[in-house]
């Protein structure tokens, strides 16, 4: 018997080995929180690689008996959550990352052209059944970003908050897009990174509150590897006339072998920057910059889940179901600490 | 009638001024709040200023008829605020700005060694008993600095926040510093700018963690006027050896006419530095930044004093008595806007 926060984690992607790292150190550290066990759709798998640990077959015959607190559900947004988020949400208090901004709210379906609730909402119906309680669209973006533009509007009426992304010089890599890229003919393998546009982030510091573009915020980089018969003018055309994601964008398209892949691109770095700038009184200026740089987005991210896991537990304890997003915990909610400690050191 | 949070201001120094701005501009752009009376101790001098507001003496008599939802409390932290504030969290819900961080927790009183309990419980005591709600240590340090370095720990178990100030060319103004210099025997008038030590920003930033002295992170740097007795030599000297204030740091000292001041050191500009760098995985750096530069760093603070004034009110509502800091507020309680609105354009 202990009082720690039982934590599964649910599937076994990159933010999951995040969320399973962060959970062994928080353990470590803070002495709050403990894996008790992982549901997969290839549970052989992973248990070759987490030895240690119960892992579970993404069937509820399997894993039924499993006490957890609260499940990490560490799946994407497009295919899994939709689905597995209420499912889950039904048997456990939940944290996930779904990051599909304009599907958290109400929303058109492109496809059926149905008007669909949104996920926060199919998320709070399903916990609300259950008693269960569930934080959504946990991370950095929609996460601490959404916070601080929340904050910092607040603060400041009508300040515009923008987002810039890929400040380093290697740039953000982006999984969505470099899917994206992967899905081509003829493409091996493929990475993209997103760079931030220099000149738009020095007109948002001025305080000019700059209507602006996606292209003239951002501009992308594919680092792309073929196959024996891929065609490189048909595949940088078809990169940079992809709608959405390359379109409206200046588009740098590179090609190299995998070995250079391996190489120079096995990481997954990111980095991003919230910035808004309101007025006091009479025309001063007030800027509050938010600034993030992970060598590793899936533990960065993972390790945001982890924390908010102490808020859903606590809403739980208290009576409080159904969804929440980062803007409905207080922060002392996601801290290990008691009011004292956080009092003494860190107001 | 309508709607709108009837708020009341108490003092009418620099931060009251930033507050009353920002109630008009919230008044206008978001519509949710009304500025209905000011309390102040100089009421004529006061009335002179505002024509248009009620402006009562601060002596119960006078103010008893005042509906205020939210009295925010602008005086000082020195001797203001730990009489003043008890005394109005008795008949108002308020927000404050109490800045001296070790006395918002238990702490022993430096003259007569008696063991205090702290701002943060006299005014839980205070509010409690009378069903209201305070919010205190409201601003950006303690504030919104207090809520960075916890969510940045909170997300990277151990992780060690910094402070820096003064990164701008000018510096960061200090009030407390310019006070304490123009008590000095000989001195008429004087400012205090603080200034980070960009290698010591670096140092931090490189993910050493470092352990660093006050005087290794910042300088000062103050301005001057002397009366005509004035004898550079001794001031110079007396600054300089200030304990707490500059003994610890190293100080520049520049002796300047009145009229410069008039011309160069009339707006009190602020800025600073939350920066935390923590660890994920097996050794990936997670950094975060957050930064706020404010042209007048008075208007700042009580434009955030006056975004928690909406929290404060809510949390009356529901019945959340005492006392209550920003770690306690979620964010989307500061936000004028609906749960629909911060979904759809803020995640």
């Amino acid at each position: 018997m202990n009082n720690k926060i039982k934590i599964a984690i649910v599937g076994y992607g990159n933010v999951a080995r995040g969320v399973h790292k962060s959970i062994l150190k928080n353990n470590k550290v803070n002495n709050d929180m403990e894996l008790v066990g992982i549901i997969s759709r290839r549970p052989e798998q992973v248990k070759e690689e987490v030895k240690e640990i119960n892992v579970y077959k993404n069937d509820i015959n399997d894993w039924m008996g499993l006490e957890a607190d609260v499940a990490i559900l560490c799946g994407g947004s497009a295919k899994d959550l939709p689905k597995n988020g209420p499912y889950y949400a039904k048997h456990f208090n939940t944290v996930d990352s779904f990051d599909t901004h304009n599907h958290i709210g109400p929303y058109i379906d492109e496809e059926t052209q149905r008007k669909m609730q949104g996920y926060l909402k199919d998320m709070n119906d399903a916990a609300k059944a259950s008693g269960n309680t569930s934080a959504i669209s946990i991370g950095w973006d929609p996460g601490t970003f959404s916070l601080e533009r929340v904050l910092a509007n607040a603060f400041f009426p009508g300040a515009k908050a923008y987002g810039f992304y890929g400040l380093t010089e290697k740039g953000g890599l982006s999984m969505g897009h470099s899917d994206a890229v992967r899905r081509i003919e003829g493409v091996v393998d493929a990475r993209q990174y997103t760079h931030a546009i220099p000149k738009a982030i020095e007109r948002v510091r001025s305080g000019e509150n700059p209507d602006l573009e996606p292209g003239e915020m951002h501009w992308r980089e594919c680092f792309v590897v073929l196959d024996k018969y891929g065609d490189k003018d048909r595949i940088e055309h078809e990169i940079k006339t992809m709608p959405n994601y390359f379109k409206p964008y200046k588009t740098r398209v590179n090609f190299i072998s995998q070995r250079e892949i391996e190489r120079n691109h096995k990481e997954m770095p990111h980095d991003g920057l919230v910035i808004a700038v309101g007025k006091t009184g009479n025309g001063n200026i007030a800027k509050i910059e938010y600034k993030c740089e992970w060598d590793s987005n899936p533990e960065a991210t993972g390790s945001i889940m982890v924390a908010y896991a102490r808020g859903i537990y606590r809403f739980n304890k208290e009576g409080k179901t159904g969804a929440f997003s980062i803007l409905d915990f207080p922060a002392s909610y996601a801290s290990p600490h008691s009011l004292e400690i956080l009092t003494k050191n860190f107001m």
